[in-house]
This record gives C-alpha cells, structure tokens and sequence, in this order.
C-alpha cells in the first residue's frame, strides 16, 4: 500500500478530482457503494436518469399513445436524433450516423456496402487478433462467396493493403491490448490502395477523440453499451462518410430502410441517407436508455473526456506498476496515451485469479484469456481516488498472495 | 346506434364478457380511459407488470450487478428464456425458438439459412402483396446474386412450386386481409416439390394457435410487439424444425452466435442448436419487457385466445355490418373465422377519413391504403362491450358523416 501512496497520495488524488472539470458527472451515474467500477468499456454504468426515462416511456408513451407513439412522441425519428447526438463525438456531421441493430448485424451492412462500391475487389482485410465479432461476420460473409476475409498481423495491415483489397477493417481501438491505430495514416494507405475503410469504434466512443470526418473514413459502427452508457445490449450505430450516401446499397433492406415505409410498397426504394441502414422497426426502449447515456458523454464534450482519461490512465499505469512491482505484472498496453484507447492492460500468469480477488475486493475490472487483466478508464465517473484505491487493494492482493486463497472474500476496497 | 344494439345489446355484450373465460387478464393491461383499442395488432398495449420489470433490470440487476448481471441476472440466457416461453403459443419446442433482432434481419439469416439446405435451387417463391419487409429481404439477397425472389398472386402460390423453388416465405396471416393460409397444407406441397417454408407469423403469434410442428414448417419468424405486448420495437424470434439445427449455416454469424463466445477464438464455430442465430449482444431491457408481455398470453393459452378471438371477430363483423348497412362499408377479410387471423379489415372509400373520425372519437383502429379499415381483435385484452361500443362510434360517424367534418373532435367513445 505504501508503494502505491508512494506514486499517488490520498491527498493528491483529491486534489485531482477537485481540479477535474468533469467531477460533476460522477454523481449523473449510479455507482454501487464500495466498488470501484473499472469495466466500464465493457458496459457502462446506469445514468441515475434512465430509470425514469423508461417508466415515462413505458408508462406515458406507450401505455397512454399506444400505436400513435410513433409520431406522438417521436419514436419513428429515434435511430436518427441519437445518432446525431453520438455524431460529435465521433468527428461526424449528424447526418451521417444513425442507431440500429446491432454491432454485428451493422457489420454485415457496412461491409456488403462497402463491398457493391469497389466492384472487382473482394477482399475484406482485418486484423489478426481483433474483436472476433469484426472476423466473425466477414466469414460469414464469405462463407456465401461474396467476399474473402484476409487476415494479417497488425504490424502488416498497412503493407498488404493491394489492388484486390476493397475493404481494410478495423477496431479504432485494441478491445484487449488498448491499442490505437492512426485512423486518419491507415484510412489514406487503404485510399491510396484504391480500398475503403470500415472502422468499428466501440472501444473508443465517447470516452477518446476520434475523427472519423478528419480521418476521411468511410465507414464506422460501434456499440452503444460501452462508454455510451446504453445498458446492456444496447443499440448500435453506424456511419457511413456522406459523399457515398447516394451510391450505397444495403442489401439487409427492411421495410424501415425504405424511402416510404408505410406506403407498403411491393418493391424496394432506399431512403435517403443513413436511414437506408434501417432495416426492422426501431427498438424503442433501447433507443431512449441509449439516449440518456449518450447525453451525459455529449454534455461532457469529447476533448474534456479524453484529456481526463489520459490522465486518469497515466496514474492508473504508474499506482499499478507501483502496486506490482517485484509480483510479474507487465503493462501490455501502449505507456503513450494517443497510442492508447481508455482501458489498459496487464498481463500476469495468475491474471484470472488476480481478478477474481479484484472484483471480491470491490474492485471490477476484467480479465481476457489466457493472462491479461482490463481495466477501464470510463471518463465521465471515474475518479483519480478510484484509481489509487484499485491500485492499492491489487497492492495487497498481491502482497498478500490472497488470490491464491480461496478464503479471500472481503467485499470492500481498500481505502 | 339502433342498428348496433339491435346485433349485440349491451346486455348482452355485457353477459358475454361474464361468460369470458380470459376476462381477468384485461385488468393486467394498462389502457387508457375512454379508448377502445382495436389496434393491438400493429402494437399490444402496455401491461401493467412491465413498468416495475423495466424498473427492476434497470436499478437492481445493471445499477447494482453492472457487468455481473450478464450471469447473475440471467441475461445471457434471455433469448432462449423468452424463446421458450413462446414456443408453445406457436407449436414449437421450447429449444426450436429464440428471441434475436427483428423480423426483418431473422428473415435474412433464416432465407440464407435455407438456401444453403438446398443447394442447386435459388428461388425463393412469395406471395405478391404480402408484408413488404419479407420481400425487400429477399430482393436484398437477390441483388447480392444469393438468391431469386419470384413473387405469385396468393392463389397461385402452390402451383408455382417447382424444381427450382428453394424456400417457399409466406406470412401466416396476411397483415392487410387477414386471410389465413393452410400452413400444413402448403407446407407439404413446399415439402412435395422438394422445397423448404419459412413462415411469418408476425400476425398470429399470441392471438390465433399456430402449429408449426404439427404442419411440419422448417422455419418460422415473428414479431414481438403485436399480440406478444413486447412495446414499440420489441425484439423478434425465430424458428427452427429440430431435425434441421445441426445441417444450418447462419452466415450472420455474430460472437454471440458462436459456440464459446468468451474464449474470443479467431474463428467462427457456431453454437449448438437456435443459439447459432444469434449475431449481437442481446437487447437486455428489450427482453425483459417482451418477457412480461409473452408471458400473459403464455399464461392464457393460445386456444383460449384463439377461441375467444374467433367470437370477438365474429362480434365485431356482425356489429360493423350493421353500422355500415348502406354506407358503402364492405367486408375484406374472409368472413370463416378458421380462414382469418384476429384482426378484420373492411374497405370503405373514405377508409383514411372515418378512421381519423373513429380515432377522435376514441376507438383506434388503422387505415392501409388505399381503402382499408383494420379492425385488430386482440383476444387477450378486448372485451365485447369493446365491440359493441367501436361499432356504435363507427354508426354515427357513418350517419352524421362526421368524418367528412374537419371539425369533428369528440374525445370519447359513444358508450
């Protein structure tokens, strides 16, 4: 524990949280006595405004409106007034980003787009080791013969870029390591190579910058469960760059990706716009809990976000390196915070154990087979005191060996 | 208004809903004051339990458990839950269904699906006019060179089937007449033409028995937010014949659709069983209000509700008959409660006009253009003096020709 005070005081930690301009967020989130809540790039934490968000959804709106919902309280404009409110945060107009589905099914829409834009290239490049997901769908895809998923090192996704690549796919943001990549140096590689990019953000909405307008992506998808505050399974989003906007096809055309979903038409028209990667009616009540968590990120402002978790991660490296030092636990993520997402990684031959008895500490950050521990630097509730007191109960785990006892079983962190 | 009562008095209307063995579960909605609605086939009104359900996942099982609620909520398991709770409402085994995105995206992965059971033969037959997302899938898929979309008139759908027929997709019940198809009978001439069926049972599902095993349907799809009361957007389920789960591919194969999602492995193994249609993180809230709303009908009984949705429709044909006796109001569904879903459509010229007229005066039906009027007769919920009254309001909209009025604005029902 020493070690850790060593690093960060309790003194200095509350002097950081003082001078933090986001310090007001905290008490927006509800936060469970005694945890420090270090998952939250897994799945946000509940905003204290959702619940009456979704009794006044259920109970007003849908229990009083019933079908006239739809237009009475603006449901039917839901996937596209979030996705506005998501678009700053993510360098896109508002126009260019609507919710819906999920992360995997928009996947298959952006990559099928993406794939009717670059005729004659059927190559889906992606990276080895990223989200499974991302390959997941692209297999599947290719499975029915309509493209070929290459899969390269990270290292060599740049030099592979070829005259048969039509998409590069990628994660902004390593979901285990942390790793960034330079969207906007990939996005001109794959440009140059006459390839679009398909970038999914879910590790970094809302919690660092990214500029998918500055970067000259073409496309992106991300959750909305993550940073975003969404709850779980969430809806997505998706973006797609505005100049393709009236070239693209989605071929998953459901009805309310049709430019007059209630003419009931026999066939197909594309709505304008993001609105053609629609397909099944919205789900309500996903949207409006996505709604309130995306409001708080929004209001935050993503600059003032990634600013505080760089430096909510930079102690984070130093307290847990404090905390580790002589016990074998190795920073696996990038030490420079633009080459950093806002979770950092550990690696320990015992990680699983180790986290076992972080989370019966009170403190949940998680682990990733088969020796990596997580944890999450969500911006908008953290605090620089959660950081000294997860470091300084993984210090007495440590010590203590007590992940190795199975008798471990305190429930508060140290503090 | 004479007319009315001289078909079903309200005395009798009144010994009617005595006599109703499902009257108890009215009380479990929540409908608004002076509203007669006839339109729980586009969207089920709210049940009373879903409010408190929505409170619950919200405050308790996120607020408190964060990302443990993934196991110690249960929430991982609500698609094949909630999927096993609708089974029996459709004829299925609870292990043949499960709960995933929309009806629109399960007809994607459920066509494709098909296809890939029946190499060598790439059309898939449908009936022209049936619910316009069915078919924007498939003419989706059919621009990506999967498949062949050849679309018939209802009555010559079964002559159509040939060699080259792959899937026969057919909404159980047609969402404008309500006419019914013989889903054992085509089913065996799909199956005699060496095709296979997929069904969307959108409108039948939680209101009419629907017997996929018995008809020996492959595949099957519908809706949760009509008469499964899931709210606005609900998620949808999916069906499939046991005998065909370890033969499918689901080429949407999303992490969650994989047979260990957590060991993120790099590639795809899909999951035994329905579990393999699953792509996405599953919508937690979203389920937990379809969860709610399934499980009143669940607890009702599909023959109960059939049985009480044929009297009501007969009710309201006979009542509506009598209003509209010399107004022009003509009977579009099948007239055999047997041939019907549980809505009844009548078409009118003026249809959009005394539909806004019926609505301010408190009975919500809908308008599909160009000239029908729906009646949704959604057994779990309606009472006859439901009935008795929409016709009454419908009698003296006809007779005053109040629709024709701009400045009709009664707010309440005619009682």
């Amino acid at each position: 524990v020493d070690r850790v005070a060593e690093t960060l005081t309790a003194e200095a930690a509350r002097q950081l949280d003082e001078a933090d301009p986001l310090r007001a967020f905290r008490a927006r989130f509800r936060l469970p006595e005694g945890v420090v809540y270090l998952d939250g790039n897994s799945l946000g934490p509940l905003p204290r405004a959702t619940p009456a968000r979704l009794l006044d959804v259920a109970e007003r709106e849908w229990g009083e409106s019933l079908i006239a919902g739809w237009t009475a309280h603006r449901w039917i404009e839901a996937p596209a007034r979030v996705g506005a409110l998501i678009a700053p945060l993510v360098g896109a107009c508002a126009d260019e980003l609507i919710v819906a589905d999920s992360t995997s099914i928009n996947l298959a829409k952006l990559v099928l787009a993406a794939l009717a834009l670059r005729p004659g290239r059927r190559v889906v490049l992606a990276e080895a080791g990223d989200f499974p997901t991302d390959r997941y769908m692209v297999e599947g895809l290719a499975s029915l013969g309509l493209c070929v998923l290459r899969t390269v090192p990270r290292e060599a996704v740049a030099e592979a870029l070829d005259g048969e690549t039509a998409l590069l796919l990628l994660s902004h943001v390593h979901y285990r390591r942390s790793a960034r990549h330079d969207m906007a140096a990939l996005t001109a590689a794959a440009h140059a190579a006459g390839a679009l990019t398909l970038w999914d953000v879910s590790h970094s909405a809302g919690a660092i910058e990214v500029n998918l307008a500055g970067a000259g992506a073409d496309f992106a998808t991300g959750c909305g469960y993550k940073y975003l505050n969404g709850g779980p399974g969430a809806p997505a989003f998706l973006f797609a760059a505005r100049h393709h906007h009236d070239a693209i096809r989605q071929p998953l055309s459901g009805w309310m990706g049709h430019a007059a979903p209630f003419a009931f038409e026999d066939g197909y028209r594309p709505a304008p716009g993001m609105a053609r990667f629609l397909a099944g009616t919205p789900p309500v009540l996903g949207l409006a809990a996505l709604e309130e968590g995306v409001r708080l990120v929004a209001e935050a402002g993503i600059a003032a976000l990634e600013a505080k978790s760089r430096l909510l991660s930079q102690a984070l490296i130093a307290c847990v390196e404090a905390a580790g030092a002589g016990h074998g636990l190795v920073l696996a993520s990038p030490r420079e915070p633009g080459a950093r997402g806002s979770h950092v990684a550990f690696a320990h031959p015992h990680a699983h154990a180790i986290c076992q008895a972080l989370i019966a500490g009170g403190v949940i950050g998680d682990f990733r087979a088969p020796d990596v521990l997580r944890f999450g630097l969500a911006p908008a509730f953290l605090s620089f005191e959660d950081v000294r007191c997860a470091a300084a109960t993984l210090a007495r785990i440590l010590d203590t060996r007590s992940w190795d006892r199975p008798a471990f079983h305190a429930r508060k962190a140290v503090t």
